[in-house]
């Protein structure tokens, strides 16, 4: 894996399969939400804590391509990528890859900002670990 | 509402809020596939009758624009307005409109096809009452 | 239906059924959830208004029993029955029952209390209109 | 821990909190199925293999007893122990514990059985690794 680049590895759980047996489609999202919270741990920033803080990360749009479908017993990793959108957004490039073959099941790009207190866009200070390096 | 479009409402029920006290980013999946499965029911195409028969209607490409979140006590509509959008895909143009006051909270584009029993995509004729005005 | 006894109406969503084209059980938990916090609606205590005071309604215990399995496309109607476990415990008898034939899917005990805002179990003014009768 | 008592260690993610911060409810009891899941495949039973053959596992029973409730952050292990219960009934003792102070924060009596491809209980000797030294 690209030494720049957060993965997580994690593994299909059955109550996450739908009556075709494989994934649901929604399901990606949470394993993608719950990669990039990781990643975001990873470099100090605690989702719970900023949350606690008033600050409300949110997502303004989400693009998915769904290449194969994962199924009970499947493990894959979940990468997650930052990038600088625009002065107020950030984005997030993420693969779900299936292991051990690394297919990719997933490609998403994840466009995000942070809404302050009054709900007003604002990438304040808490963000910084993320904003610093983009 | 366009008399041409299909609209669900429905409203947010408490489990479907996160930690920011707002409906989770994948949980308008869930809503939007929802609205998806009671508009092809609508026009004689019940998916759990589909997946059965082995033709497995799947997601290859979810589009989200986020715009207003949705939280406890809201009700809202789903619309689903499909389109050609390949020869072997098929989309859905969907909102979320919040109620009463018709504000926009998701606009998205999905686009799938239908896999045989062989796994290839294949618009089988169950799929005709979808299609054949496209 | 019992005229005593709140009972609201739901239906099936594909995405709640699982590899075995049933609905999922953890998710009865969410149908009986759902149905509660409309019944304390009902009687005019909004979950997420008390929440927002600090006063949280959590669950202790439940009793689940799970008599015939829905599926897609099933309709239900979920019933709330109110009841007083001890002075600082309330509780719910609820059932999940299939339309039209009324058989029941679930029969539910769910026992709770709130916790103030120093976590402490507390059955403060808010809950009267849901303990007066009990 | 017990040698004789399967665990697994798990997390809490995000999108599993509700408003109230906290994991919701129903969310262990999809803990509780993973982790019975991840001990039937432990022991050489395949959930989505034996399904596959017809045969359906199901939850007749749950009573679960919340203690504490888990957090964002929160790591805790899952206990699964099975337990004969009746001729055509198993059990599953399960308890969820918050690491590392090893708190319990759920304990939980699972009751299930087999049904077979006519949907009549049935104990079939694909189960033999799960009911023999029952």
């Amino acid at each position: 894996m690209n030494q720049n680049c957060f993965a997580l590895e994690m593994a299909v759980r059955d109550y996450e399969c739908d009556m075709q047996g494989i994934v649901n489609n929604a399901v990606y999202q949470h394993y993608l939400e719950h990669a990039r919270h990781e990643f975001l741990k990873s470099i100090g920033i605690d989702f719970a804590a900023i949350t606690a803080l008033g600050i409300n990360l949110v997502v303004l749009r989400v693009e998915i391509d769904y290449r194969i479908s994962l199924i009970s017993g499947d493990s894959f990793y979940v990468t997650v990528e930052p990038q600088r959108i625009s002065p107020l957004r950030f984005g997030f490039l993420q693969t779900i890859c299936r292991l051990p073959d690394r297919k990719q099941a997933v490609k998403a790009l994840v466009t995000g900002t942070a809404l302050n207190a009054k709900g007003r866009p604002q990438l304040t200070k808490e963000l910084d670990p993320l904003l610093k390096d983009l």
